[in-house]
């Protein structure tokens, strides 16, 4: 008997609606590379999301593609990014920025998130280094929101990185594989308006939220990012579409009419059900997270017993001996494999 | 009103198959990253197609990311890759090959092939020159089937450049981003597993052949080529999806019942038919193509005409004033926009 | 008035022995790159010097560029190198190992220098770590002798990281730009043939000891490292002088008869006098080092009154408000600039 | 017996006057890495000599070096650098710019030159075609002076690039190596100054003339180039002298009173030489160099004659079985061997 997985955002295919569209548009004729009216659309729908209607918009296929590629053109060569060191670029894209020969600068963070005031720590600093002209520039900062922990930045948070960076001459990104689950949680006090105004630049998270895959890069102001070999450096780095379609209609889909919104309430809305249940257990959290991804912290009886029935991610070995682990939920989380999990936790 | 497109073979989404498919697996539960069932079959069914149920396949996105991957994987750090001058790799990859470090060294090609004597010519002056230490150092041999000219390899035209690479120790691959239009064109007589038994590595286009996006890499004798870090280096160069599935589950509609061969036949079939027009017409062509691409040589009233209606590729000026132009066919090239362009052919 | 200079080891130019040599050769004819006599006889006397006499050995102009060379040369695209925080190639060379692709993987040290147990412990999680495959592999293990802050390995500590190597499958790389100050230390018990017998390659500094410019690099067993191309790769790096008989002339002469070893005592020496007289003043140091690098930690006011005299360098300010700076000593340290500077110390 | 070598330019050590200063100096206590009173004045001394004090000049320690350090610092990621297909970054630096992630576009060249108007048509047939998105973007001009082969531009030939670079934004590189002999030549019309005048960057080459080591790098207009991290650039590249007085202190000698100049006229004084004994018994040259390379092609029996007692290199086999060689003459090519050398070809 197959478990029931709840080990990531990306085991099913796609939102019903996007595959109906992929479905129905399958036969019509368009040019390749993204030059036709459904990305077109795709792009109009999120500069209209943002309130930006001179923002640029490109679709990629994957975070790490568009990572490294995003970071890969907004830096020179002697600069690297600096990002908390459970970043997403500095544990689990096997080098590739690295392998575009830019350094990940890591800083430790907290639960997952970088604080401004650690960032001015570490600019003065280098700043005051005498031996400076022989280090990696500080250029760039990443990160991520949701972080990898599950959590999020305030916007007062934010905006103190923000002004770090202005102060120091230093780049903004923001990865936002799962933008969907962080703007839509209840925690959250910044939408995608928000973020787009406090960053270089950001990209909306199309695989972990009812695409089958795909990833919208946002430059808000694209005058300052000098853009014009962007798509050329896309294609350089393997991540221009031939069928470049498949990620337009997937994102017109997908903001349309809030579908987009819709998954990550409802991957939200399920994780929190699961929060609910560990707690009521009286099992803690590594981490508290207000979204898809839940960290609790299992005994060895705990773990085996759920383990039977249902697969999650081993996330971190505490001295204790006791396992924090990872449920995560996403568009396709099911209220009976909901329930099914709630009734498993209750009889631990 | 909308031209009729004969731009390229990857102006429609995917064979209905392959949609369907993916759409009744769509709510299945997998692992991510092509740890699931769907890529371990199409694994199989490619394994079993070109007989050697030990080679290793990987499923990888997109043509430019396949070659780049393999390539980078293939070669060490001093060496460059032998590709003839119009090869892809060479023209229209964005210097993806040289992103990774590695230079392209360009050979003159004939009607798009590599010929095994300018090859062998090209590595005795190579080790005859004593300043060979300071230059790139030929690792590989890179060929197209077809080529960027819809050209194909003989036989025995392939198995006299590997006999070059085996006496010089180069590694042989195959770029197969068309290859389903090649093995099943009347001109051709190699089968895949052909293809396999000659190189070291070649790749099965699903992109140009009835899949939204995904190319089958293959390893005939993994044993010989180190793949312990093969999927991390695909991870490193962005070309991991989170839903690898989405690339199993359409090879394995392609490969299940031999769908990736009637497609191709079928591209074939509408271009040759699209061949004899023309020919009947008195129009000559570039080249002399066996495969789903076409290269007629237009006076500038015949393009006029032509355009008005269709939509083609602009492909090369002739000095005489004339224009060579492609037209592509694919599995998605309908009797209707056939007979139309016949009609129009006949009319000029 | 100009201040006496403690900054660093190459503040001067070369032994008067090397310059006398490169002298009294310098209308001799040579061929170019390194393929002369007096770059032959260097390599002899290095291979005899180790007990190696099948070891390869390689001339380069700098430290950075060597280590990113045989770096470069002993990784595979997907790996990275391990090294303490402090190392030179995490903090100092601009990101240059990161520029040909590698990540560096940043370990915590102990007074700058690597833990075996510390590695070991790394290598357990990295291998028990499911999402290990989405990671940078580890390849490699960087130390330098003497580290960034002066201190040494024992021979039983740099074996345990041999052995912890072995058994990962982690190649092990010496950076020896301090080699000579490292080896004649009081405090070492291990010779240069001990670290040939201990790593994969080490350099041997002549920069820091004697030369112009110039570092030899060994590797004690050239058939395990696949050293076919590497003078290609010195060239690709840059690293090839024209003129090459400039590394290999001024190696003849430090290693003719001792003159290394000589130098590298005359520096130790001289510190360890530094490092008495602050000593005896009750001064105390950052770190307790027996090589040529002293880091006392100065008042403000002590400071002050040193530095209107002598030139050292800010190594770091401590919460207490006092500032650990570092002398350096070299071969060309005179007893002159020596009493002066004690007795400025005593004056304190 | 060992043959009198007429290989290179750089089978010597450096001029006596060099040394002299080197050796004069070598007690001298200053700061590293070129932060030293002998760098500042050797840049001070190449800004005269070139009238524009505002210049940037940087020192490096080889051509290669050179070459890969500013093209890396000119060219977004991008980007590729026209050459023609002789040209030394395209043949004989290894794959050292395809290393840094960058094309080499190679043209065709006309005695190891480029013509200005083979490069316009390559930009025309580029901006128009309608793929070009997906191609390396050509943002550089390389070109040498001398050439590989010895031969020159003329202002007029330099302007009508400089012009085609400034209509499509590309930036200008001169890769001076052997500027000394090429500006010296009798057949020159462009000083030093006038190569400044049309160039973004070009550099002085000190190896081939008279120096240990070195070339210096020129940027007449800096504040066009963002030079901000060039020094952290060169230190990435492995560049960066520890002791970068060496090179400072050698250009220092160089251009403290012309005898750059004077070294290179002697270079090409004893070029014309040989040049005319060849020509006196009526051998022939594969091309008509006016600097210190000389190409005759010998007979067999006469390559065979000379060879017992010179040696040169031998440069390309003829269709007739004849074969062009170098002779290459420097500041250190004495009388003697000159004359001996002449009676050998007035006795063939």
């Amino acid at each position: 008997m197959q478990k029931i997985k709840f080990e990531t955002d990306y085991q099913e295919g796609a939102s019903p609606e996007v595959l109906k569209l992929l479905t129905s548009t399958n036969l019509e004729q368009t040019s390749g590379y993204g030059e036709d009216p459904h990305t077109s659309r795709a792009k109009d729908l999120i500069r209209r999301e943002i309130g930006m209607p001179d923002s640029a918009v490109y679709f990629m296929a994957g975070g790490t593609q568009t990572n490294t590629t995003v970071i890969k053109h907004l830096l020179s060569p002697c600069e690297g990014v600096i990002a908390v060191s459970t970043g997403h670029i500095n544990v689990h894209e096997s080098g590739a920025i690295e392998a575009t020969g830019h350094k990940v600068i890591a800083l430790e963070g907290h639960d997952g998130l970088l604080d401004a005031e650690d960032l001015r720590t570490y600019m003065e600093a280098f700043n005051a280094d005498p031996t400076n002209e022989h280090m990696v520039q500080p250029g760039m900062v990443y990160v991520s929101y949701s972080s990898e922990l599950g959590t999020l930045y305030t916007k007062k948070g934010l905006s103190a990185i923000k002004k770090v960076c202005e102060d120091y001459g230093l780049k903004l990104f923001v990865d936002g594989a799962r933008i969907g689950t962080a703007v839509t949680s209840e925690a959250s006090d910044m939408s995608m308006k928000d973020i787009a105004g406090l960053c270089d630049a950001f990209y909306i998270g199309g695989t972990k939220n009812g695409a089958l895959l795909g990833e919208a890069v946002v430059f808000p102001q694209p005058e300052t990012v000098k853009l014009k070999q962007f798509t050329t450096l896309i294609k350089q780095q393997g991540g221009l579409l031939a069928k470049g379609r498949l990620l337009g209609i997937q994102f017109e889909a997908l903001f349309e009419d809030g579908l987009f919104y819709r998954n990550a309430k409802h991957a939200n809305s399920q994780a929190m059900k699961i929060k609910r249940a560990f707690t009521e257990k009286g099992i803690t959290f590594l981490i508290d997270s207000p979204t898809n991804q839940q960290f609790p912290i299992l005994t060895r009886q705990q773990n085996e017993t759920l383990s039977e029935k249902f697969s999650y991610e081993s996330w971190q070995p505490l001295k204790d001996g006791r396992l924090a682990v990872r449920f995560c939920t996403s568009w396709a989380t099911t209220d009976d494999n909901i329930n099914e999990l709630i009734e498993a936790i209750r009889r631990l």
